[in-house]
């Protein structure tokens, strides 16, 4: 997961016999895309077309979707840029360029600790941000690679105008739910087609990437460029062992028992099954990463090599006196964990309010509190920079599903009650003497902000029009924003702020010993990771081929969920050649977030898009394991067939090809 | 947690100035009984008058219940025996004698191993069980005491009519809910009675427990007799890790989702809240109690003593050349949790089948498969002595809720192929090509086994009637078996047997060096336990007194689930003092089994009634730790004061006074 502007081309060379010229790095990053919320994509022609997962899209067509039009069931499907239709509350950004400001943030930092460090950071970000002006087009990051070790300002075009082109139905792009999800073989058409738009035009992009007519063969050389989300490879052993014992099984359990109150949701009627759909993706979908990421933890040889490493580094460190000052750290870290399980209750009862209109509600009201400050001092999602992203999220006209909203707030509430324990004081703020359920109902049955209108004019009236509303959700959010901010700032104080002094202290130790040979932990930034086509050993020994087929996608269908295909794949089935091949796993690093890269050849052309990572990619949270870790991607060619040949989508199909032979 | 038969009385007078007499012993381990199914009770009155938990009868209460008259909520009083009504599958043991069969057990599977062993054991155990003859109001239990080092054979008194004489309302019984449960300070009136009949009468019951009309002071010695379900407190370092980093995850997840699928199956109706009542407080249960236990394996500071514990005792027997036969005994335990990860996925995918009609058809396959072979080589549950409890509970005339079982039951099967894979032989072995929905479906929309005269009629009709069924539920059962039995030999023969003789070296090593000095693991058989009424400092240091009272009762109540109190109590609340000691806190040492325990002062006097153990009590499975971990019991002067001035059950006051004074 390598940065762009320091990508080991020698180290390529040495396996694989030439590395990755500068001008193919310079193409391969102009042409990447993130999506903000979480996935990767790519032009791929230059009239601002943009290839993604359809998972990645999915919000935004169950958002276009009614209750008598499911485009999520049916798909959607264009045959001109007339037919295509803006996704509310989306974001595409593009990087343009990085700016090392390590020097600036770390001397803004220095000597400073718990709050005075965290205001001193937030100001420092604040004001790297705002060089970037006011543009809504342009957006800007302070990116912290190595837990502070570097600083860069990454600066991205934005695009807030992105429509959809292409989706195919859920049932083939998410073929053998969650029974298959990350696992392999695979055979899943996971596509979404986006436009950007410029001044209600489609954009004009020269950098896209080109689809390789010939797709890959086992061993081959690829390259995935994306943005993967974030890894935790540098925590110490405390932090291994808290997420190990503590964060992880807590979450597992809250995730659980929402995946079962999603499903008899689902059963109410096909309407709610509709409207629960995506959370019941995203539920399951945590669920599978999160077993996967302790299972690395609790598997001997895996924790024992991180036991190893700490104690080699920690050893380098006590031998050079030079280093002598990075020693404690890993005490520090360690202290901090007690802190952490001390508070993880209430930390973990409120790690559930950030969900829909009950976050809305939140943002609203610190929205208004916040532009009363000057940005150095807000809490960062507040800047003038992040009140774009927030203003935009609350004025997209987005379907809101009140039913559901409540079912879930009622859920957290009593999961809240269950964490806390009846008679702690905190229970008592959030729930007063009313019950989950009854809370939830009130709240959820007279609120209006589900009206994008009601939320621009709470939004746009600022501190004055929050005091004076009288929607439950708002006088509630008022009411427990003290206790969360307050939660939230023990927690920044007495976690964050000792856990960035002390990771930074063991960056810098990590660097004086073995220099930068390593890959920075993942930041959901733009990263280049390589490797080659290839199959695996399951946990019986068997050998899994790399690649799957159209035909064995066929073989696999049983008729009943999740192995059934859509009308428009059996008939089609005919014009297909059963031996195309449908997914290949590879021994890409890639982690959530790199959903939707695109998998290129060494000639930089698509020859895959990336959805998913085997069982064992899971652990690569915590650590690259190549003998076990896996990626999977659609194959292009089956890309290509599926677009022609079931979805008859021509026009999209001729702008790819008409713009990959250019 | 001693046996009767090796009580430490010397230990007790040490601490407590005077130890239990042998009257005594005799004399509580006479009046105190068995629930069937785990739980404990006791006999207060000589008329057959039995004192347990509400939550023991709980599903006796239900199972009377219908759908217009629900006694779980409102409560089931008599005002004579008139009244009383007879709990449907209700099964009272009364301990009467304890024979030592080490020999004959130790001698039937020495040398053997595995399978061989398994069946010699099986053999062994069944014609110990035969000696007792077949009057099925006698019961004998083979029980292993620290693990197989002792073998004894327990002689019950079955008594199977067993009737219902007062339950109070769910709302107070179980007074605070969830958020309550395995918490401190409580208010809880879990009482519940039963009367034994023989002959279509009231049982006579000369052995039984007078109440105390004092209750107890906070440092006075207090005893608990009852049956405590099982401990793991001799495990080794790798079966904890094992259960730390992989059966209670597992089980936290699986109980997790089961809750949410209840919870939301209960908003369908009042009518399906009734119906799921008792397995939504049987997870939420089991969620509490993995989640306790968890976090004592966690603990570092008690997973620390568990290392100390296991390399003194390794230690010591490496010292000893006599002792040089046991030394490879952890490491083949350690060996088999590997056998045991190996096979988890198959043991856990298929643990959920056992309930409810599901449970049903594979016990009538399995009947009338077993009756056909010899008692000595049969499934232990299905020999004779086994058959008797297998019959009542398929006979027995309980509601069943179809549409509640496949929700069920469907969730099993969705759980199954998630945890299994969809591409494993043994997924495709239980659902062919169904959905999990579908074939849950199939079965319970057709089967009439929710019929108890067409469960009397399979069981009866035996092998051949089994055979010839067309009911789906039988003929799923039939195809399906083969496979289970399969499962379950490889796990006794490959994780069992080699358990049982590693364990068996182990328990010889404790012995051989440190004596008899320690209490066995639990085995749900008679025990009895010592402390005292004791309070405790809770998570942020502060004393949490031993009492609560009646007035906290009411003033705790907020008048939302789960803190409401029915009419009854609102109405008596003028007649009530509200310094009466409602519940208290003690040292006792007590894990789940031992619910409905009567607690007795030392004159033997019911002062208390065990209910529940607080949130550090859940770690006693493991160890016990006397800082922290509380007994919760109701106070005996709550209980009068409830049966008399709330409820008005004059006729049970009198029985129990006069007992008393007799």
């Amino acid at each position: 997961m390598w940065t762009f502007d320091h990508f080991p081309t020698a180290k390529v060379a040495k396996t694989y016999g030439a590395g990755p010229s500068a001008a193919f790095l310079d193409h391969v990053r102009k042409s990447s895309l993130r999506v903000a919320g979480g996935c990767s994509a790519s032009f791929i022609s230059p009239n601002g077309l943009v290839m993604t997962n359809h998972h990645c899209v999915v919000e935004c067509v169950g958002g276009l979707s009614t209750s008598t039009q499911n485009y999520v069931e049916n798909g959607f499907i264009t045959h001109s840029t007339a037919d295509e239709r803006e996704c509310p509350d989306f974001e595409i950004d593009q990087l343009v360029a990085i700016t090392d400001i390590s020097r600036t943030i770390q001397s803004a930092i220095a000597g400073k600790s718990g709050a005075a460090q965290n205001a001193a950071l937030r100001a420092a970000q604040a004001a790297a941000q705002a060089t970037c002006g006011k543009d809504p087009a342009v957006r800007c990051d302070v990116v912290s690679l190595y837990h502070g070790g570097v600083y860069d300002l990454y600066r991205y075009k934005r695009y807030q105008d992105v429509r959809l082109a292409f989706a195919p139905e859920f049932s083939v792009a998410q073929y053998g739910g969650d029974p298959d999800n990350f696992n392999f073989p695979r055979f899943n058409f996971d596509i979404g087609l986006l436009r950007v738009y410029e001044n209600g035009k489609p954009a004009v992009t020269p950098d896209y990437l080109r689809f390789s007519p010939n797709g890959t063969k086992a061993g081959e050389l690829i390259y995935v460029s994306g943005n993967p989300g974030g890894t935790d490879r540098e925590l110490t052993l405390s932090q291994l062992v808290y997420q190990r014992d503590y964060a992880l099984p807590a979450t597992l359990s809250l995730l659980a028992e929402r995946r079962g109150i999603i499903e008899d949701f689902q059963r109410l009627g096909s309407e709610q099954r509709r409207e629960a759909n995506e959370d019941r993706f995203y539920t399951e979908n945590s669920i599978k990463a999160f077993t996967g990421e302790r299972y690395a933890l609790v598997d001997p040889a895996f924790f024992a090599k991180k036991v190893r490493e700490e104690r080699e580094l920690r050893a380098a460190v006590a031998k050079n006196p030079k280093l002598a000052g990075y020693a404690s750290a890993w005490d520090q870290i360690a202290a901090v964990q007690t802190v952490r399980l001390r508070m993880s209750a209430q930390i973990q009862a409120t790690s559930t309010f950030r969900r829909g209109l009950f976050d809305d509600a939140f943002a609203l009201v610190r929205a208004g509190d916040e532009r009363l400050k000057p940005n150095a001092v807000r809490l960062p999602e507040y800047t003038d920079a992040g009140l774009v992203g927030i203003a935009a999220s609350l004025e997209a006209n987005q379907p809101t599903y009140l039913d559901l909203e409540e079912r879930q707030q009622a859920f957290n509430f009593d999961h809240l009650r269950a964490v806390l324990g009846a008679d702690n004081p905190l229970t008592k703020t959030f729930l007063g003497r009313e019950s989950p359920d009854g809370l939830a109902h009130r709240l959820f049955s007279q609120t209006k902000l589900g009206d994008a209108a009601v939320r621009k004019a709470l939004f746009d009236g600022g501190a004055p029009a929050i005091a004076a509303s009288t929607d439950p959700l708002i006088v509630y959010a008022r009411s427990i924003d003290p206790t969360l901010r307050a939660i939230r700032k023990a927690t920044e104080d007495q976690i964050d702020a000792p856990t960035r002094s002390a990771a930074e202290r063991i960056a810098k130790a990590r660097f004086a010993v073995y220099g930068s040979s390593v890959d920075p932990d993942a930041t959901f930034s733009p990263r280049l990771s390589y490797g080659a086509v290839k199959g695996f050993d399951d946990a019986s020994g068997t050998f899994v081929p790399p690649y799957t087929t159209i035909g064995g996608l066929f073989g696999r269908t049983t008729g009943a969920a999740p192995y059934v295909l859509p009308k428009s794949w059996l008939d089609a089935q005919s014009s297909l050649d059963p031996a195309t091949p449908m997914n290949f796993s590879g021994t890409l690093d890639v982690v959530g977030g790199n959903s939707g890269s695109p998998v290129v050849n060494a000639q930089g052309q698509v020859v895959g898009l990336l959805f998913d990572g085997n069982i064992f990619s899971l652990g690569g949270d915590y650590g690259y394991d190549a003998a076990k870790n896996r990626s999977i991607a659609v194959d292009s060619r089956a890309l290509i067939a599926g677009l022609s040949k079931v979805y008859h989508a021509d026009s999209l199909v001729s702008e790819i090809e008409t713009a990959a032979a250019k």
